[in-house]
């Protein structure tokens, strides 16, 4: 099967650059001597966490129960649940553990942290830490925190933080501020609990541009990161990963054309309504234009406009795009977690357009 | 089984909303005595679909091929889909209509007209027109009417146009200008196709607010219309219905607490990151928050910002938000098409917390 088989729109992602960015990051971190538990929100994909974890020690991160259950079916033990857990869904987890995984879950409340060491079969526990972000979390000096470390008891295992505010960095300079204050938060946290006598072995860290540029992890003990893996418009931007390295495009057709610009078949759903570069240096609208290769051959043209089911391709005026309806286009998203999300498979090449696999993505909760 | 019992973040319709906004559709329509066809691409269930087809010719329309699939699976066999099609689409479609669907396509193209014609299974073919939308389509006036009805010859059955543009209307007023402008257009390009001899029996056009506000459908055979079925806050700001009147909302659990605000396990994957309020007279943020009965007991919280996994209700001052972990919220949607593709399934509910159904989803192309 080939790349003009598919039926549009799709998800292609390229193997080789992959590779390249799970390489680049095992090889950042490993200066630092610290390792990496990858996370899988971005790529929900047994087949991409395999290449994630190898080299590394195994365990892994999610954001949903459904890719825990499913990481587990696939025998990942290791897992990390990264948003806060209500006591409702404690059971899910327990039902896991009692198979055989090690969900850890994360809180930054007192009475959530009471009904964790209170359930039947406790999980282990992460405190969440602010060091910055302002989304969830306690800062590292609130008493909060050791108020939260006692009602975990023995299921404090550690604490976690965040810095999703990287995102708002422009510059390697910025990005490594932000580590910097990232991994000083989650480590006087941690220092904290210890003083208190509350052992927690873990301490977690990362966001992509953090894990990046962070210029020491002097006391952490693992770091996440995500989208690094598939990378995307965004994060280009903000110096993550290069435009070439984007693993992940939207395979569409030409269903329309007009003077200046193409209909394609890939709207607000096959690529999301997520308009993350609006605010950043270069906005792509909803997403770049390549050729079926994967190529610039059409120079800036992008994806001005998305209906439900609708992309407005506006030609690049250096860069005629006078193609025919059935004529194959590939789109680079400007946010890959959320692209992703709306397909429940990838097609695979590798250095051609056969398509060398197809890999499943778990989505929902 | 209750609200109470369902995992969240999941998506909650409430049938006895569902039902009154099919009837207040079907009811304006019967005065200008012209049938529905209704559009299946925000509900994409079987079972929201016979409600909307009930006292109705039974035709629908769809926005993907997997939707036509689905939907003939399930014995509907008069349908529209309604995008652009291409060459290479002609096979899968061919494929229903040998099993027994009668799958109508749609084209602007005039090479595309001439694929068709030329299949070994042609389907049946519109030419879509603009009415002043500036998506796809041919102007009434254009010869390219003519030459693709020419391409078409004997496929051809017909001409449809979707005034999309009716979305910038503000006003009753508004909306009834568009819907006269997409009315005379697309008769227009009708009657242009009988004087040269070419028949084509239907004359279709349609979005909601047009649907609703038209103060006449002469000459037009059937009206397309989706978005009224289920509502949103968009729909709500142009006036195609209440607030009150949107069925679908996503239920949500608190994760965590700050001062004026709480975290919630519906972010933009659950609420999808569309923002159409926020050109509307009020911007809903990601959505406007609701208590578990799908009361405004908080004023005018919403969800402010939206991560992957993560929303941020900001609540409204003058109703403090001080809820605790695991409580439940329900949010109502900027744009229901865009929230409900996230999710493989609808809890149904009608008048009380029971939940009286589970309707699959089609999603995907």
């Amino acid at each position: 099967m080939r790349l003009d088989d598919l039926p549009t729109p799709c998800l292609v992602l390229d193997r080789g650059i992959l590779k390249r960015n799970i390489d680049t990051m095992a090889r950042r971190l490993a200066r630092h001597g610290v390792p990496l538990r990858p996370h899988m929100k971005t790529a929900k994909s047994i087949d991409v966490a395999r290449l994630a974890i190898a080299g590394q020690p195994g365990g892994i991160t999610v954001s949903t129960l459904a890719e825990a259950e499913y990481f587990a079916s696939h025998g990942i033990t290791d897992i990390l649940y990264a948003v806060g857990i209500t006591p409702q869904k404690l059971d899910r987890v327990a039902r896991l553990n009692s198979a055989g995984a090690g969900v850890i879950v994360l809180t930054d409340d007192p009475d959530t942290a009471g009904a964790i060491a209170a359930h039947g079969r406790p999980p282990r526990a992460l405190i969440e830490i602010d060091c910055g972000e302002g989304r969830g979390g306690v800062f590292p000096g609130d008493d909060l925190l050791l108020a939260i470390a006692a009602r975990l008891g023995p299921c404090l295992a550690g604490v976690m933080t965040h810095a999703g505010h990287s995102y708002a960095g422009r510059s390697a300079k910025d990005m490594a501020r932000i580590a910097e204050a990232e991994r000083a938060g989650v480590v006087c946290a941690a220092g904290r609990l210890r003083e208190a006598g509350h052992p927690g072995p873990i301490v977690s860290m990362g966001s992509s541009p953090t894990a990046l540029h962070a210029r020491h992890l002097d006391g952490v003990t693992e770091v996440r990161a995500g989208v690094y893996m598939l990378g995307d418009l965004f994060q280009a931007e903000i110096g993550t990963n290069d435009l070439d390295a984007i693993a992940l495009t939207v395979l569409t057709s030409v269903i329309g054309r007009r003077p200046g610009r193409l209909l394609v078949d890939a709207g607000g759903l096959a690529l999301s309504k997520d308009r993350s570069t609006a605010d950043a240096p270069r906005d792509y609208g909803f997403g770049l234009v390549l050729d079926p290769a994967g190529r610039r051959s059409h120079g800036d043209a992008i994806v001005r406009r998305a209906y439900q089911e609708h992309g407005v391709v506006e030609a690049d005026p250096g860069f005629p795009l006078d193609l025919p309806v059935g004529a194959r286009l590939r789109i680079a998203p400007n946010h890959t977690c959320m692209t992703a999300a709306a397909h429940d498979r990838y097609f695979v090449v590798e250095g051609s357009d056969e398509i060398v696999a197809i890999w499943p993505r778990v989505n929902g909760w």
